[in-house]
This record gives structure tokens, sequence and C-alpha cells, in this order.
């Protein structure tokens, strides 16, 4: 069977300016690599109402899951859940549950719990709240997209709450061979083995650093020992050692 | 006059598997906020000659420019040239122009240009060459889409003479309020500035470490002293001093 498929969808005119670096998309990459989920595609969107709904309902009728990043705050610019009930028709409010969970933090914290910090209670109508053990303001999962915040250190624990309910297929495993012959003169050879192992995906990748050059060929695929297999023909055909 | 728009699309497994991590968009992001090109929406996607004609014909239709990344290498994985070509329906095949820089360029290497390496002449019909001063195979321009390199080294290269070609319109500006007060406590005031102020693009970014946390609040807009203003008003309304 093949593994349950997913998209990254990042919110945030932060991303877009180049103000702030992207690192949750990588993060998310690499715990879907490991729980056997394939991340398909990525997008980063601005914080814009039509954009973001026109990203969720493409990426959720392909995708098994769709995971988002940002927009969960209290501010004026923080529009995600709004967006993601006029996305699938679900009516936005803040919920009891949610407003629970917030009004006690605060209340510990002997902070105020105003209107900015109620907005983080809004939730759609039928969507399943998402742990925050950071700073407690929920994500949310609703239908298979599930909204969380873009802080790192929220978002890393966020993903790994959602990725508990999931079930995810085989492991995506990978092999790296590393050779000091440029790409020109591997493809040939690697064109070869590729087209004989359709089920190990083979990418090669050069570099180039203080006058040193090479290539850095990865092998991906469920079976380990198939890897070991194609990176031993392949070191085989350029003449190199394995590392 | 609004400034022009544009859209990033990084193409490559290694990126949705996690294994790199993309600079490349941050690169160009803050390239074209210089420029006063508004980047709008960027795009991962895998080696699929689907997934890229997809996203192209998505892009191209919806933005003035589209910038790729990755895939115009010599091996059998890099598929953006002739994914471009189906994009658009240009024929693909190796081009005089392109296949004369690399004759020259591997001669003067004592390197055989073989049929991989001729791999990288393949450019589509119609389409303008962009200039590789790092490793000499050439990008390409077709009609408002840009095909660079994923090598960091080219790809900035590359950005630089493509944007040369640009009319920009006016830089996108920013200035930053650092507090040491939550989103919460300032979501009041920012969200009456924001509203009494639609020529400032007012966006506020949590912080929090080693038990420190506040906000960073950044003002965006074309005219420099409009920022300074709303800022102004920003600092007084929340009783701090601006940095």
């Amino acid at each position: 069977m093949p593994n349950p498929t997913a998209a990254m969808l990042v919110i945030g005119d932060e991303i877009l300016s180049g103000r702030t670096k992207d690192a949750n998309t990588n993060y998310l990459a690499c715990a879907l690599t490991e729980a056997g989920i394939d991340l398909k595609e990525a997008r980063v969107v601005s914080d814009d109402q039509a954009q973001i709904v026109d990203a969720l309902q493409a990426l959720s009728g392909q995708f098994d899951h769709v995971f988002t990043s940002g927009g969960i705050g209290p501010t004026h610019d923080d529009i995600t859940a709004d967006a993601v009930g006029a996305a699938f028709g679900a009516k936005v409010d803040i919920r009891d549950d949610a407003r629970a969970l917030l009004a006690t933090h605060y209340e510990r914290q002997g902070m105020e719990f105003n209107a900015a910090r109620k907005r983080m209670a809004r939730i759609p109508d039928g969507a399943t709240l998402i742990d925050n053990p950071v700073s407690i303001a929920p994500g949310f999962s609703i239908g298979n997209v599930h909204v969380m915040a873009g802080v790192p250190t929220v978002f890393h624990a966020m993903v790994a709450t959602v990725l508990a309910t999931m079930t995810g297929g085989q492991p995506l495993l990978s092999e790296t061979l590393k050779v000091f012959i440029g790409e020109g003169d591997i493809a040939g050879p690697l064109g070869v083995l590729a087209e004989a192992n359709p089920d190990v995906s083979l990418g090669s990748y050069p570099f180039q650093k203080d006058g040193v050059y090479g290539s850095n060929v990865v092998a991906r695929g469920t079976d380990a020992t198939r890897l070991k297999s194609v990176m031993e023909q392949l070191a085989k055909a350029l003449g190199v050692e394995r590392g």
C-alpha cells in the first residue's frame, strides 16, 4: 500500500518578505519522512484570506493530510482560523473549551484575559483542539487539515501530538554515497541504475567547496536491503569505495 | 501603481524529504523586497512532471513573474526543462547556443562533453538563456518564467542577472519595534493603528527566549516617513521608548 500523502501550508507575510526564514517546513518534512507519510508539496502564502482559502481547498482535496503553520495568535494579522472556517463553511467563534484553557492559564499568570487573548479561543465548529504545552493557545484539526502555530517550539509540540494520531506507512529510508566526481560523469551509470531499479528513487546533488567538487548520490526507498544493493552497484559502476 | 508580483517554485524531492533545507526562497524574498517586487507565494514540488506543470501554469497565470530553482543538472532526475516545455507547449531540444557555451567550457577543463552534460543544453524553443558565471550550464527565461539552478551560488548569480532586466516598483521598507510586552497586551492598540493606517502593513511576531518574552512589531510600506510616524504612534500608545 502506498504511504499516505501530505502537504504543508505556511501562512505569513514575514516569510514572503524575507524577514523570517521558515524552518517549520524542514522540521515537518523530517518528521513525516520518519513517520512514513510522504510530503508532496509545500506552499507559503501571505496573510490574505482569499489566498489562504484557495490553498486550503486545493491542498486538502489533493492530499491525505494538510499541515498549516502561522496566523493563530492574538493580533489583527492572525486570520488563519477565519480563513479555515471560510474554506470549509464552518462557523468560527470563541469556543468554551478553548476559552476555559486560556482563562485558567492567564489567571495563573496574573495576566488579563482581554479581548485580544480571547481571539485565540476562536475555533471553527466541529474542529478538535490540538494541545499547546508551551503557551496554551491551542491549534485545531478540522477534516484533514491540522492548524498549528508558527512559533517553532509550539509547532514542534503540535506536530508530535498530531502525528501520534496518524497511521503512517513505511518510513522512507535513505543511503548517501559521496563521490568526488562531477555529476556529468556519474549521470550515465546513475540513469541506467535508476531505470533498472524503479523501486529505489535515485537523486544526485552536486557540491563545490574550496575548489573541491563532487556529488552526493541519495537512494531513497522503504527497503534497506534494496538501497544497500543499489548503492553497492553504483559504487562498483563508478569504481569507488563505499565509505 | 502597485508593485509587480512574483512567485517562487522550488523543484526537488530532497527539499520535501527534509534532506536539504531550501535557502533559495529566503534569498529571493530579500532580493525582491529590495527591488520593489512583491513575492506573493512560494511552492515546493517534487521531481514529478505533472506536479511541476500544474504549478507552473497556475503561478505564471496569477503573478507577473515566476522564478524556479532546481532540476536543471545533467542527471536523470533533472526534468525541469522538459516540464517547462510541456507547460508552455514549447519543443525542448539541445540548442546550439547553450551547446557552444558548454562545449567550450568542458574543452578548457579537459573534460569530456558527454551525453549527460549535453542534457544541460536542452532549452525550450523561444527561451532566452540566463548566464551562469559559476558553472556555465545556463538557466533560461520563457514568457514570465525564469528557470534557475538549485545550487545556491549559481541561483544567486542568476537572480542578479534576471533582476537587472526587470522594472521594479518601490522597495518595500520596514521598521521594527521590539517590545518586552506579550502580543496579547499589544494586540488592542496595534489593531486600532492598523485600521487607521491602511497604507502601512503591521505585523506582530512573538519571541520567547531564556524566560524573556515579547513581540517584534514590524511596519512595512513604501514610504519611510509614514512608517516612522506609525511606529512613533505605536511606541506612544504602548508607553515604550523607540530604541
